[in-house]
């Protein structure tokens, strides 16, 4: 009987253990170790929950660890954090935080699914009671509590979660205030999209103030104010949402190799360097399909299949994962904001001659009732006319038409190309020229 | 100066136009003859005009006559029908019927861009007053007049067009009965498919009966009753929507290839067989790129893109239509239906060795309120897992996602790649295995 363990129980570990164990069965015992309370908990859906539309902390959860368990035959140990690793014996050493003991567990395939955290200000009174990262079910409800007495909250950060909490507490009825270092919101889109953005934060009451250095967050016992370069702006409760760092202690302590993303290297097998040691998820690298090379983009779609292709591997099959685009979707306010590939500033920081071309169309046919505009920004490469990236902001019909653009640059697709789809038509739905053919046809001409 | 007459003012032909005219400029003379009194009217907009969510005949109209000839400096002429081509000497006849005259006008190029006619049932009683077909502006003014003062309407076909006005009628309040003569609404999807389609149509109150053979329609002075095989059915207004057929006459009276689908052949500059004579439109065949052969299936959106590339070509550009993968969208009652590529039945037809797989997934995050399930078909090609069609069904989220689809057939994809997409994920939109991932898994899997 073959052992896997796996550390980490949410979307890369738990899809590694059910594929692994649903190819070899009886062949292998796969033993998951989360150190949280929660496996499989849909972080996205968080500021969902933090606002109430989401009603308890296990609606967060995708599936119970007694139905894993039953249906999987997978235990699942919560609580439990592995501490260290010893590859060359072949076994971990596990802390139960419930009942503050220690055990070793041996393996024959490790899959190291560790996850990410949310990176801190690096600023004094971090620590005060009020000052939150959100990244496990236990941060939300921490933070959900914090916000309920609040009147002030401050986001630093102006990413996708700092923009989905704003409208979270602006539905709390919080005066809300983003802190943000640089002078763009969503750092991964181009200025013009960005900003299309930020006038639609701001039209909800919501303070956006940037070129902000951090300077300390006070209070006595708990959080009153983050003290910046522009002042003090009061606060009750802080959220710093400026992103994740990839947890990779354990990985190289056994010298796992980490790629130059600060993440863990792996090759399309979801293989480390290191024999019969698996990783994937938000403490991995993927490979780029656009960029032709590694990139740290953590999102739980990626991980997920990661983790299927781990698991996959470990479970004796020979299966490779193609690799991610760089889809983004999040609502924020009534915008539909998304993103695929890489953003003008990113290909030229590729070093790929590019250039970006926006255009602005309906979401239906003008002869239908309602509808709004779609501005559809596209990347292309000079010399082929290859597509790049894709941003997309509107009010209505934009987060699957992002999902054309993905299945476009998985294709290598030029704009001529995309001009020429048979994209659907019917007038409640998309005009007679999809804004995608649209933007297409101007990149082709540029 | 070169002259190019365009027979046809809609989608097709003034696509060819504008194209044209916008290249040569001062050195082409572009001018187009619509029989009709209306030009580039939406068709795919009519149920709603017929309805009353679109109030008037000229919200049907993308671009008014005046706009066109000031805009484009392109003269049309409504209510002229070209009744006689001379391509040997290089002139047309044209009906002007409004005045009653009839006049020859030169030509250098030739732009066919006649369109399509809706299909009659062939039995007696078809020219009655209250029997119906549905393609002009004139068409749908007519049917809504007559269905204002039904009590009874009934429809021959269970097509797009004959559910869409079906939805229409309903909501006129009209008692609304669909007889087809086969035992499938939407012959184009696979049966497990057009039952959850009828399953909709029924629940809205309106009465299907399949299986029928109409014998005539019967009435003094206007339309009283369908008489049919399965007995009389009362209706003040029929709308007969069998699909339509190829508008040819003037083509073939040249010598103008047709093909073997009826339309008119072309290649991919929309040139037909005959030299400086294009093509486009519903009149025309257009290249299929899963089938590798040409196709008949007149919709708009091909007819823009076919008239363009026609245009392009006599502007002296050397452009190419790639073809179309049958992309399809319609909203019928609450449902969004869509369709791209081959049904099974259509691919067996074809001589692929395929399979279909179904699957229902939700369209949303289970985290997140509301939602519905989404049902996709998809048919594979069995040895090397090309996708060849999808088909997909649910209250939300159908029409932009059968896009993707659409570029995945337009590159070629096999089931393993569509597994792979990068597509968006978050909770107000998708489940972070998007609907498509999970039909692509099943059919990787059959």
């Amino acid at each position: 009987m073959e052992k896997l363990i796996v550390i980490g129980g949410v979307a890369a570990g738990l899809s590694a253990a059910s594929a692994a164990k649903r190819l070899k069965k009886e062949n292998i015992n796969a033993v998951v170790f989360e150190k949280s309370g929660y496996i499989s908990y849909g972080a996205c859906s968080e500021p969902y929950f933090v606002s109430g539309l989401v009603p308890q902390p296990e609606d967060l959860i995708e599936i119970t660890p007694e139905e894993f368990e039953q249906k999987r035959s997978i235990p699942i140990h919560r609580m439990h954090e592995v501490v260290e690793i010893d590859y060359k014996n072949g076994y971990v050493t596990v802390d139960d935080l419930i009942n503050h003991r220690s055990f070793k567990e041996s393996f024959d395939y490790l899959m190291i699914a560790t996850g990410a955290t949310g990176k801190t200000a690096g600023v004094a009174g971090e620590k005060l009671k009020g000052v939150h990262t959100l990244r496990t079910v236990e941060d939300a409800i921490a933070l959900q509590n914090s916000a309920r007495d609040a009147e002030n909250v401050v986001i630093c950060g102006g990413g996708y979660i700092g923009l989905e909490m704003a409208e979270a507490f602006v539905t709390m009825g919080k005066h809300v205030t983003i802190l943000k270092k640089t002078s763009q919101m969503l750092w991964n889109f181009d200025p013009e999209m960005s900003a299309l953005v930020e006038e639609e934060v701001r039209s909800k009451s919501v303070t956006i103030v940037t070129g902000v250095d951090i300077l300390s967050f006070e209070g006595s016992g708990k959080v009153e104010k983050a003290v910046t370069n522009k002042g003090d702006v009061k606060a009750e409760t802080v959220l710093i949402a400026k992103g994740a760092v990839p947890n990779v202690g354990l990985a190289k302590q056994i010298g796992v190799e980490i790629g130059i993303t600060g993440a863990i290297a792996v090759n399309k097998r979801q293989e480390t360097n290191l024999d019969r040691v698996y990783s994937g998820g938000d403490c991995a690298e993927a490979y780029h399909i656009v960029r032709g090379k590694p990139a740290y983009i953590p999102l739980g779609t990626t991980a997920n299949k990661a983790g299927r292709v781990a698991g996959e591997n470990i479970g004796g099959m020979n299966t490779e994962f193609p690799g991610i685009v760089g889809t983004a979707v999040s609502k924020i306010f009534d915008l539909e904001v998304a993103r695929t590939g890489l953003s003008l500033k990113e290909a030229i920081g590729d070093g790929f001659d590019a250039y970006a071309t926006t255009i602005r169309h309906r979401s239906r046919s003008k002869h239908y009732p309602g509808g709004y505009p779609i501005t559809v920004h596209l990347i292309t490469e000079r010399d082929t006319r290859r597509l790049l990236g894709a941003q997309m902001i509107g009010r209505e019909g934009v987060a699957h038409r992002i999902d054309v653009m993905a299945a476009v640059l998985h294709a290598g697709m030029t704009a001529e190309d995309v001009y020429h789809l048979d994209l659907g038509y019917a007038p409640p739905f998309a005009p007679a020229w999809d804004p995608i053919l649209i933007a297409a046809n101007k990149a082709r001409k540029t």
